[in-house]
């Protein structure tokens, strides 16, 4: 056989998944699946393109910059060539241009899933509980863990302000992970009322936004950063010393609500946000709950309760799901008062995490269980009626169909990582038998052919 | 609440997939896949983007023109600027250029599973079984059954040249068929190798391509207009004479066997493909396959048996299947010489099948089983739990959080198509009960609360 060609590529920041790639994502997928729709979630599937201006302005100017653009197609016909030549100038002066491109892949579930509810508003019963697994594409800087084809996984209630939603909602992050068995993630929460609180109290209120993002650093770049970037955005020195204090809390949960509680119970937003956060803890008894009130998240559209669900500690990576509840999902598309609260879960981290602490079940390794070997061609086609069979009773075998040596075969399932080999040479087929060798320990057994698939099935 | 915005559109020819149509959907992809699983193909996934020369020059200039490109990012930035306008010119000139797109959308499962045994010859085990269940893309006029997003399903065999795979690959079409309950499919066959005696026969060996795609249109404009076709693609009166003769060809499957042998039998080619038909009707007996000389599939790299699977008469559905063998798989990526076989399922046909003859299984309408409503908030806390001990144990539920009146909630559970309505009120709380009514049968019981899960484990 010819040589792989090592020229052929795929583009930078996406990737193949063969088998054993697919069976693990599967194993991740439809356990975050089922728990979906255990809680009463219903799926949803959106195209993977939207129209340019669903897209546009939803991310920020630097979200704008990484969506996939999809050229229009018939540019060079005859009859587009003026309007194709504008549309290029408007290109080229960082405008975008129908002329040239209308379609972009969409960049998160979140967009879109706000456009189906405004199309659909009358035809759903609200409160809508959604649930959504689907590719995403962004046109990042690939790196490690980073890739520009991701699939994300998300479930949103909207249409429903009760803070049984983010006690549901905790409750999936604790179902999924332990499933996976995960039991030592850290589900942290915050509110954004008590955000809004701190800048108030400091008298920075105008720059809640300048704030929340410097406090979203905090992880990655230490206190003493945060307080120069807090600076850089104009906080003065006496408000950059209130969320020092705000930040230094530590303590039990109960220990830091009473410490927050001091510093912002003043105000009805802390107060308020205090009092969710208190909710939650009381009835999500079940959840891994650690209130971290330097937890901020970056996205500007949360307004209530905010999610991040943590890896467990033994592992260097850091989040595995986030969310949190928003006041307006629609808006932007002119469908303004449906507020909702939702999450979403990191497929790509949580696979490195499973992987890491060696926590795929090893069940996901095997596909095909049986190899029948070719011992010839009137044994082969009389082992395929055999095989057919055993298919029929669900078990998943293969007939080696080249007529090549008994080495040959024994590699190809040594590779393909199939733990039994079923051999029916002249004298099995006369005596209605089949020898069935086991690779892992090399064991050796006659079993009639009659009884072929109760072994399989007790094995 | 607002209305609806009519203004919002999804891309043409795209759709979006509300609960009851993923249900249904996942309903034959998890069959097919089953099927696939248990007859030893692994999965594959591949990106829904390619490097653009992945695949352009694949499909024919037709095919090339329906390909979504991807506009590079970054275009407008002033370091590409020149490079920029120079692609934009040789764009117009309806050639490719790498300066504005350098990526596209899959247009196929067939030349990505190329490309990727290419890359990876050496890595994998040969023969090389693959199923891919992914959406592709295709710029193509959206009309009823036709989109521009849509989702294929392949099985593939590579690196092997027995019959036993094509014996297979009938048997899948078959097992999948039966299991979706389309027991009156019709599977047809033919050989590409008798196309190729027939050409020869009539002394049209270099018309072999026009033959085949004149052919290939007889069940869409008739006889009499093949005919037309031929003699405009250059063929002579006793050429088509010959054609007519072959194409007039009746009766059950032997009697078209024999026929065809007494026209074609003579040539090596002929002779060849008769006895591949000849191999398949006497090794997958379970199929229903029919014998179709005048199928001939429009692709040009096919070589030997060729597949179309027919919907039941009782529907106007015609295709729901096809395939056949190739010779050279991933020739276009300097990987020549391997040979394979592979067959697709047509999902979104299947899917109006199934609709129109109504076969989708009734349970699949049902997602939340049972609603616990809201009698207040103390009840609803109490509920709240109640209902977490039944998620535990698989049954979907949920209970309504707003607190409204109970004839919305009673809406609520009807249009969602819950059966079941959970009513925990003050005096069922404390007696430790509550009330389960059907809502299709109007029937209310007392159920135990400790009880409840035995009660939806049966129903």
């Amino acid at each position: 056989m010819t040589a792989t060609n090592k020229t052929v590529s795929i583009p930078q920041g996406t990737r193949d998944f063969p088998a054993a790639v697919v069976r693990k994502r599967n194993y991740i997928f439809s356990c975050i699946r089922k728990v979906f729709e255990v809680y009463g979630f219903e799926p949803l599937e959106t195209p993977a393109m939207e129209n340019l201006d669903t897209l546009t302005g939803k991310y920020g100017d630097e979200g704008d910059k990484l969506i996939f653009k999809i050229l229009n197609n018939g540019l060079n016909n005859e009859k587009n060539i003026n309007s194709t030549r504008a549309g290029f100038e408007q290109l080229l002066a960082g405008k975008n241009s129908t002329d040239i491109t209308e379609r972009a892949l969409k960049y998160d579930l979140t967009i879109p899933f706000a456009r189906y509810v405004a199309m659909n508003l009358t035809r759903l019963t609200l409160p809508y509980r959604r649930y959504q697994i689907q590719p995403v594409w962004r046109a990042d800087r690939p790196q490690k863990g980073r890739y520009r084809e991701f699939t994300q996984c998300d479930a949103d209630v909207v249409g429903s302000l009760s803070l049984l939603n983010e006690t549901e909602l905790a409750n999936i992050y604790h179902d999924v992970f332990t499933t996976l068995k995960l039991n030592d993630y850290e589900l942290r929460i915050n509110n954004r009322k008590v955000l809004a609180a701190l800048a108030a109290v400091c008298n920075g209120a105008d720059k809640m936004t300048d704030i929340t993002i410097a406090i979203d650093k905090l992880d990655k770049i230490g206190l003493e950063n945060v307080k120069k970037e807090l600076a850089e955005r104009g906080l003065q020195s006496y408000q950059i010393e209130i969320i020092e204090r705000y930040l230094c809390i530590t303590g039990s949960n109960e220990e830091k609500i009473d410490k927050a509680t001091v510093l912002l119970g003043n105000t009805e937003s802390g107060k308020q946000g205090i009092e969710e956060l208190g909710f939650l803890l009381a009835h999500a008894t079940n959840v891994n709950l650690v209130v971290d009130l330097t937890l901020a998240r970056g996205l500007n559209y949360y307004t209530g309760t905010i999610f991040e669900a943590k890896a467990p500690a033994s592992v260097s990576i850091g989040s595995i799901g986030g969310g949190g509840r928003y006041d307006d999902l629609t808006g932007h598309f002119s469908v303004p008062g449906i507020p909702g609260v939702g999450i979403s879960f990191g497929v790509d981290r949580i696979y490195d995490v499973l992987e890491e602490l060696n926590l795929f079940p090893g069940v996901l390794e095997v596909g095909t269980r049986a190899l029948f070997f070719n011992m010839g061609e009137p044994e082969c086609l009389y082992a395929f009626d055999i095989m057919q069979g055993l298919r029929k009773n669900g078990i998943a075998c293969e007939l080696y169909y080249e007529n090549v040596k008994i080495d040959k075969q024994f590699k190809y399932a040594e590779k393909k990582n199939i733990p039994f080999i079923v051999i029916i040479g002249s004298k099995e087929m006369n005596e209605g038998i089949c020898q069935v060798k086991e690779l892992s320990t090399g064991k050796q057994e006659v079993v009639p052919l009659a009884a072929l698939h109760t072994y399989f099935n007790k094995t």
